[in-house]
């Protein structure tokens, strides 16, 4: 239990029988009154039908629930598919008096199968009676597919001694990779701010959170990243500074939410920072950093325990931008195991087999031509990875 | 044994002690005479020593013999690896009386350990003395790493009654992407022909066959395709009709070289054509096909057996190109699993369900755009990919 609250926020999650697991695979968020809001949806051409739906109504900037569902992605499912979005955010609002205008939807789970749209509607009901302040724990539960932790980062920040707090839950283990990933993201907040500022923090904060992650360089088409804002714990955003430290927490709660889903990615043994720095410029450090992060031969010496280097060189020279193989150094954590392109020998090699037997660890690659540096946050492919991935719908 | 014979060739391989498994890791190709030479290497930034000498000896546009060791990929190995590979030649020129300058070298292996020169120097006499007309057995083995089996293709040609003969040797299994794989291709013919031409056609060919299949989604730091004639078959290679039909012999053995790449992959139990169709341009098709062939989801999906045709369309959405959901068609075979972006339901699942099960299929995707078209050759990620990877250093 984390017995997260933020002020008029209610939340439930609960088991509809549409994800054939038998476990809660419906969950709502609703705010007392109207909230502020803003979102960021994936950028895969194909798009589920939720995604299509929500782009349309995020334009209002305000929403006051998020119906959400596990286990069907209610994806590649045509015309019925948006009929049925639609009709899910229909039922809460027939349930709840809030104008279906309003609210939101997600989906996540197998792509291509019709949704037992009939289950969610006897469902309903009971979702709402269910919703509590304190249902968060059973929201984060809801939305997990092959997670196999609920994901919840909470902060408080403060205002002229007055607390709000800022609440996000996640879901994503694997098909992970920069803009975005399989992932939801919903985030509570009882601020008093406007949407257009919702909408340029939640891009910062994504951008140095989501869009630094990768698990297995797939990008989905359902993934959403919400906030929304409803004003009740009474206290406003106004001045620059606040509005700095506020961008901190939202920071910081996307990034922790980031990681735990790195973490949690599917078969994953080990969480390893790849940090390039030195580079002609960031773009050039982002691309260098994800072609390592996402390299399978990178992945794979990861789950072995093997600091082979030469794969971090060889993946960074296939990314597609300028590098002085002759001038590059890779460290592992503190212990350097190249310097200027070669190897730096036995007693580096067996430093380094110590640092990738932790679980958490740092590859630093530093090209050594300009300032330009980025890092991306990814795991190790294991064999159980695979096995996850090659059964999932079966 | 293949017997293939090339007139004026001479091949070998043998045993040296560099690769620790004391398999035959050193092989070398020699013709009586100076023949006329082309080379494709890879687009790698980081580039092992032999590439590097390799780059600048063809441009004479001769080469009468190519030394290569598996085992070791003399890459990241600094000037001293630079200098080990120029050595390597020295030795085959002092046994041969060659001019260094015509000789060509080549290395596969673990990347970053410097090379053991002294035990490929012991061995460079034995290695002259095999060398003989039928060695091509004995030099397919020499070059394999994690390769299961030696590739060799060899197709007869005709010139006015007069036969002529190319053959080609590669290796290749995990690494492999377009530009190309940790492949190393080798070909001779006793062809009588020019630099140039065999230059335009290589690249040509290496188009059609090596830049089309992916293993991994890894490109190699040692890449190299190499072609030789000596024109010792007595033939010259002039009117355009000839020139043609030389062409297809050598995509052929180019392209049958690649899918046994594909069907050697590290782990992999199926191998996949990616046909895309429909697309607004060629290039649109290729990214589309490339993402398709290299996602993990995909091929973790083939090798469990899954017809999951909705990580097909997620990964043909990121691919960065324009696609319109709504009017993607997937097959797989004959059998049509998606039409207008929407599943054909249950009994289509059933029909591809025995397609999966098959070694050998066809994915099609058609996007309905436009007359842009491309395919790639790609196989599963299985466990056995990733338990060969996670241990190939140790």
């Amino acid at each position: 239990m984390n017995n997260v609250i933020v002020k008029g926020f209610k939340t439930a999650g609960i088991i509809s029988g549409v994800d054939p697991k038998n476990k809660k695979d419906l969950g709502l968020i609703y705010s007392e009154v109207p909230a502020e809001a803003a979102a960021v949806f994936t950028k895969n051409k194909v798009k589920a039908a939720p995604i299509i739906i929500n782009q349309d109504r995020i334009k209002s900037g305000k929403c006051q629930a998020i119906i959400v569902n596990s286990g069907n992605a209610n994806c590649c499912t045509g015309e019925k598919g948006i009929e049925d979005a639609r009709a899910m955010t229909g039922y809460v609002a027939g349930e709840t008096g809030i104008p279906e205008g309003l609210i939101l939807v997600a989906s996540t789970g197998v792509i291509g199968k019709p949704l037992e749209l009939d289950k969610i509607e006897s469902a309903v009901p009971e979702l709402v009676r269910a919703a509590v302040p304190e249902g968060i724990d059973d929201l984060a539960e809801a939305i997990m597919t092959t997670d196999t932790v609920p994901k919840i980062v909470s902060i408080q920040g403060e205002i002229n001694g007055q607390t709000y707090t800022v609440a996000g839950i996640a879901k994503g283990s694997g098909m992970i990779r920069p803009n975005m990933a399989t992932m939801l993201c919903f985030v509570m907040t009882d601020l008093k701010t406007f949407s257009d500022f919702l909408q340029h923090s939640l891009l910062h904060s994504t951008q140095r959170s989501f869009n630094r992650i990768t698990v297995d360089g797939d990008t989905s088409t359902n993934d959403m990243v919400a906030i929304m804002a409803n004003g009740m714990a009474g206290v406003e955003l106004k001045d620059a500074e606040h509005k700095k430290r506020f961008q901190n927490i939202l920071d910081e709660v996307l990034i922790e939410l980031s990681k735990m889903i790195v973490k949690d990615g599917e078969g994953a043994t080990k969480f390893v920072e790849i940090s390039v720095k030195g580079a002609m410029t960031n773009k050039d450090a982002e691309k260098i950093a994800d072609t390592v992060a996402n390299s399978n031969l990178v992945k794979t010496a990861l789950f072995g325990e093997d600091a082979n280097w030469g794969r971090i060189l060889a993946a960074a020279g296939r990314a597609g931008v300028m590098v002085e193989p002759d001038q590059m150094d890779v460290f592992f954590d503190q212990v350097r195991m190249v310097k200027d392109g070669t190897g730096c020998g036995m007693d580096a090699e067996k430093k380094a087999t110590v640092v990738i037997k932790k679980k958490e660890f740092t590859i630093l690659v530093d090209l050594k031509m300009g300032g330009g540096s980025a890092s991306m946050f990814t795991c190790d492919i294991s064999l159980d990875y695979v096995k996850i991935n090659a059964d999932y719908r079966t």
